[in-house]
């Protein structure tokens, strides 16, 4: 065991890889990745807590609401097992069964069956009704074999056919993966292989030149290749990606089609869609080292990030269109931040991760996942948001489409739910990665990190109270005995001071060896050599660049990766008067008995006392604030992802100064 | 003539109105209003100018341009004249034909026939489309006679069918009162006949029990009722009022459906249907006295102006659903402000001024009419704006649904331009009124207010360079030898300081007898008395309730009624950097050479210098303003309502001032 040792530059792929089991990106055999992924699990902690109640309340209750919302009775009905007439409002409905199925299979992947076999079971079931209803050339889209028969593929624009084709793809794949299983697997590749039967560009003799206008079956098909190696699923999403922007659906935004993504310099139009489409765009420049579609992901991922970001990692400001807006259009009171969108950001982050190898994309993924992905689902698994706003006023009451400030059973247009399923429980893919000198921990949990250099096992073993405490406490477990490797732990962005130690001896954050944001410790190392990494988890205020003009005068709350939040049940006299006295200082205070324990943030301000506008609310006096200060009141911020957990009401992410 | 009276309260209606010849108000005779319309013609200065561009431009063009987008030719194809199919996409295409007669009555009304009669028979022309189009029991609307045959009434939440027939009675009524022709009277009075004899509530013995989730019919029915004097069709105007928020759309706030509008505490949906829908409440409380329905009026127009009241009058904060906001909710970037919301809003504040007495919703008309709702045309008279938002980005570009920043010559949907050229057209029906006692001014042009006191004529002339001076010079021309009476002037809320003069009497601020917006200058006059209003034009800075959260730390420029803004031409290294000193003066300017002639406001600021912030846009620093002092910068404001008239770019109301 050595001390840390200096900073080491990111290496070359690794040729070696191992036999990882996890995750959708098991990349190609010529991947220009500069990381792969390696294995981790989760074995306590606040993550292990969040899956726990994915895997024992949101995933077992899927196949009941799916029931209940007809998705599983359309099946049966297009398979001809069972009578009725289409159920639900969307032509997608299907993906939801798709995304329950990933959600499961990745969870089957992991759980040792302590339930009896019963969600084996569960999925089996449903893989057998999906297997049913494929029509005899392999398409499968029972909207269109039930309600709009011979339409097929003629309103690419609204159809969601290659969409839904694209979630079975990843739900076959998952399945495969987790049971070693080829029903749905044989459900994709056929439905796959139709649709290379019918899609393509002008002379090639394909039907039809088209694609889906909303973006999925690209980053799928490419998933699809790297599970059986075959090229054509790759040639085909490259295909799809590069008719974007050429005016098949009208040049519309909305449908991603007003400029190619290769001369895109900015991310616009529905958010979703926006999203998948970029993490093809990732996939497809991974696999075949195209430099111009490398070059635009990592354009828009800057354009995004710096500009239409919320600070909660949400994206989509509008409602309207579910749609990015203008550079620094980040409203705090009607930002959109659909669930979904926070989902698709961490799995196009994730693919930037790997292919670059820098720091800054699992830092997005760490405040996405902690705050604007995390806020979707309930404490108890069973509600969920599809908006998720950074503002609720006093006295919100829902109206049409506004009703972000209430947690939902489930939704007519259910998207958010079963992806928050499917990424709760594939979340080891986004912990850990690999190349040929060593192994980076990008996410800080209790579990292990395993990767292998040349064939040789490395496990990190990690234990934390992340992210209420700042500490994590590493030891090796298995190390080759004959080489030196480089353990890589992520510093976060947000995080102005840690120390580590190591072999006795200590770094800060003047002198350790960080570089863009990698901590790199040089081993040689031993099993039972420890690393501890303490990150300062001082509560913060913290400001938005000028430019966006809705928060102007605000400050948020943070500590560590968490965003806080003030909610009306803490401030009986409501939150619209609240003003944050930045001058003074923040404590903090851990309490097990909240919101299933988490640590809450105490500030100091006032109420604003408003001289009354009457009945018209601007005012021409020399002073430009026709309020006073009124009486002090203490805050209480809770972590933004626990809101609307104790029924509805007000919410405050940005506080006014003054 | 004596000097200015004393304040007098406001008088009972007038038992002895006079026949006076404008606009859709004309009371019935059992009304229940605090004013009645005076008569008034505007002679020359700002109105005028607007109304000749009116006139001259926009109105002649309007004909070429329902021809273009198919909405004559549907009326000849459903009257059999011509062949082909449906053109245009929605079902109330017809109302863009009967708006536009309506503005084309009006103007006729008004217009010495200098053009030679082509206004009038191109109406007569149009009015014969029209004529010939209906089924023979008296239905109209060439959607449902061309498309979708048989489905007439079987979608009301959609088919805009009793909206379409209440612009047939407003174009009838205007026609009516212009020409004495009866030809498009006869057309609405048989379709309000036939929508009689099919809608009425439960045990009517009528086949519907239901409303149009647009309302507009509710308010014209009454206007048809005030012009026919057949009262069920007031009746029948009572009846769909109360049968919104009973369900019968769904309970949509976007319908009006979510709650009874007698019970309603705010203004809530799609901002042109709720207040379309107000103006019939109004009209129905005026006309029947009923208590329940004014009250709700009187609440609801107070909510929206005190809460959900844009600085400029504009109305509907969202995009989304084109509806009002939050209270508060009050975006400057993305406030949606649709031109017809504006419209709808000057017509509901009028019936609410005739009403009440009230000068604070001549206040509100006022302001809409010189921002909000101005700004919907462009100078040339030739492109309109649909949204009218209060901030444009530097660089911006449009995006799918967001043409805010474009002039544009036409709409798919196409309500705004002719419903701002009967507006144009009929501007005089908002600028006076009379009761008993006197007449009051509402709106300060060039030209003459006309009342009749017992049947005695009552005339002042008045001569003003407003918006530009504040100076108003009054002369009363008739005025009866035998009585007394009140000549009261709107003193605009805006204003904080004034002087009159009146038979060698001076008053000001402190001392004039003002009582609630009103000036009340009492007679007995006599022809040849002058009346002098010098209302301060010092341009000032405006600051919204602390509760606005979107204008945080901002100041508006305004003089007089007008609402500045910066353009980016005006400014050429762009608007999103610049910061307002609000403790610099301000200096005005007119400038006869800019946009028609407009006095400009200078201001003193400088641009931020930004803390390039890398890839993310917050920061945790103990300064919450990553940003410093810049260049100094001179900062020129015009009149907002003259914006984009000199090609796209960027625009701001609300200026940070750190």
């Amino acid at each position: 065991m050595s001390s840390p040792g200096s900073a080491v530059p990111p290496s070359a792929p690794s040729s070696g890889r191992g036999p990882f089991p996890a995750g959708p990106i098991r990349l190609g055999p010529k991947s220009g990745a500069a990381l792969v992924l390696a294995a981790a699990e989760v074995s306590a902690g606040f993550w292990f807590t969040r899956r726990e109640v994915n895997a024992r309340t949101s995933i077992p209750q899927g196949p009941g609401l799916l029931e209940s919302a007809g998705n599983l009775q359309n099946l049966r009905v297009a398979a001809g097992t069972a009578e009725g007439a289409f159920r639900g409002d969307y032509p997608f409905m299907d993906s939801d069964v798709y995304k329950w199925l990933e959600a499961a299979s990745w969870q089957l992947s992991r759980r040792p069956p302590e339930d009896g076999g019963r969600l084996a079971a569960e999925v089996e079931r449903i893989v057998s009704l999906v297997a049913d209803a494929p029509q005899p050339d392999g398409y499968l889209n029972t909207w269109f074999q039930l309600l709009d028969k011979g339409e097929r593929y003629a309103n690419l624009r609204w159809s969601h056919e290659l969409y839904c084709a694209g979630h079975l793809m990843q739900a076959a794949v998952a399945h495969h993966r987790a049971t070693g299983r080829t029903e749905l697997l044989d459900v994709a590749v056929r439905f796959a292989d139709h649709i290379d039967s019918v899609f393509g560009p002008p002379g090639s003799g394909k039907p039809i030149d088209g694609i889906d206008a909303h973006p999925e079956v690209e980053t799928a098909l490419v998933e699809l290749y790297r599970e059986t190696g075959e090229r054509r699923y790759l040639d085909l999403a490259g295909y799809f990606v590069d008719r974007f922007g050429h005016g098949l659906h009208g040049g519309e935004a909305y449908c991603q089609d007003r400029v190619p993504v290769r001369e895109a310099t900015s991310v616009e139009g529905h958010a979703v869609r926006q999203l998948y489409l970029l993490a093809g765009v990732t996939d497809l420049a991974t696999e075949t080292g195209d430099t111009g579609l490398r070059a635009a992901a990592e354009r828009l991922w800057e354009d995004m990030t710096r500009t239409r970001t919320h600070i909660t990692g949400g994206l989509g400001a509008r409602h309207d269109g579910e749609a990015f807006g203008s550079p620094y259009e980040l409203p705090n009171d009607r930002a959109y931040c659909e669930t979904c969108a926070a989902i698709a950001s961490v799995q196009w982050s994730l693919r930037m991760a790997l292919l670059t190898g820098e720091a800054r994309y699992s830092d997005l993924i760490e405040r996405t996942l902690y705050n604007g992905f995390l806020s979707g689902v309930s404490l108890d698994g069973e509600r969920w948001l599809y908006v998720n706003p950074l503002q609720v006023r006093d006295g919100h009451t829902d109206t049409d489409g506004d009703q972000a400030a209430r947690r939902t059973r489930w939704f007519r247009c259910a998207c958010c739910p079963p992806n928050v399923m499917r990424l709760l429980a594939s979340l080891e893919h986004y912990l850990a990665s690999a190349d040929a000198d060593g192994l980076q921990i990008h996410q800080y949990v209790t579990g292990r990190y395993t990767a292998h250099l040349d064939g040789a096992p490395v496990t990190v073993r990690a234990e934390t109270d992340y992210p209420w405490r700042g500490t994590i406490a590493l030891t090796v477990e298995q190390a080759p005995a004959d080489r030196s490797w480089t353990l890589s732990l992520r510093v976060p962005r947000w995080c102005d001071a840690f120390r580590v130690h190591s072999g006795g001896t200590v770094h800060d954050s003047a002198d350790a060896p960080v570089s863009e944001g990698w901590l790199r410790l040089r081993g040689p190392w031993a099993p039972g050599d420890r690393i501890t990494l303490e990150l300062s988890m001082r509560p913060r205020l913290t400001a938005a660049d000028p430019r966006v003009d809705a928060v102007r005068g605000c400050v948020a709350i943070e500590r560590g990766p968490l965003v806080h939040c003030l909610e009306g049940v803490d401030h009986p006299g409501g939150l619209d008067d609240i003003v944050l006295d930045p001058t003074r200082p923040l404590t903090e205070k851990h309490r097990p008995d909240l919101l299933g324990g988490v640590t809450t943030i105490t500030a100091a301000g006032h109420r604003r006392r408003i001289t009354d506008p009457g009945w018209w609310p601007y005012t021409s006096q020399g002073s430009p604030t026709p309020a006073t200060d009124g009486e002090p009141v203490e805050l209480t911020a809770i972590p933004y992802y626990a809101w609307a957990n104790r029924g509805d009401g007000a919410m405050r992410v940005w506080l006014p100064t003054r």
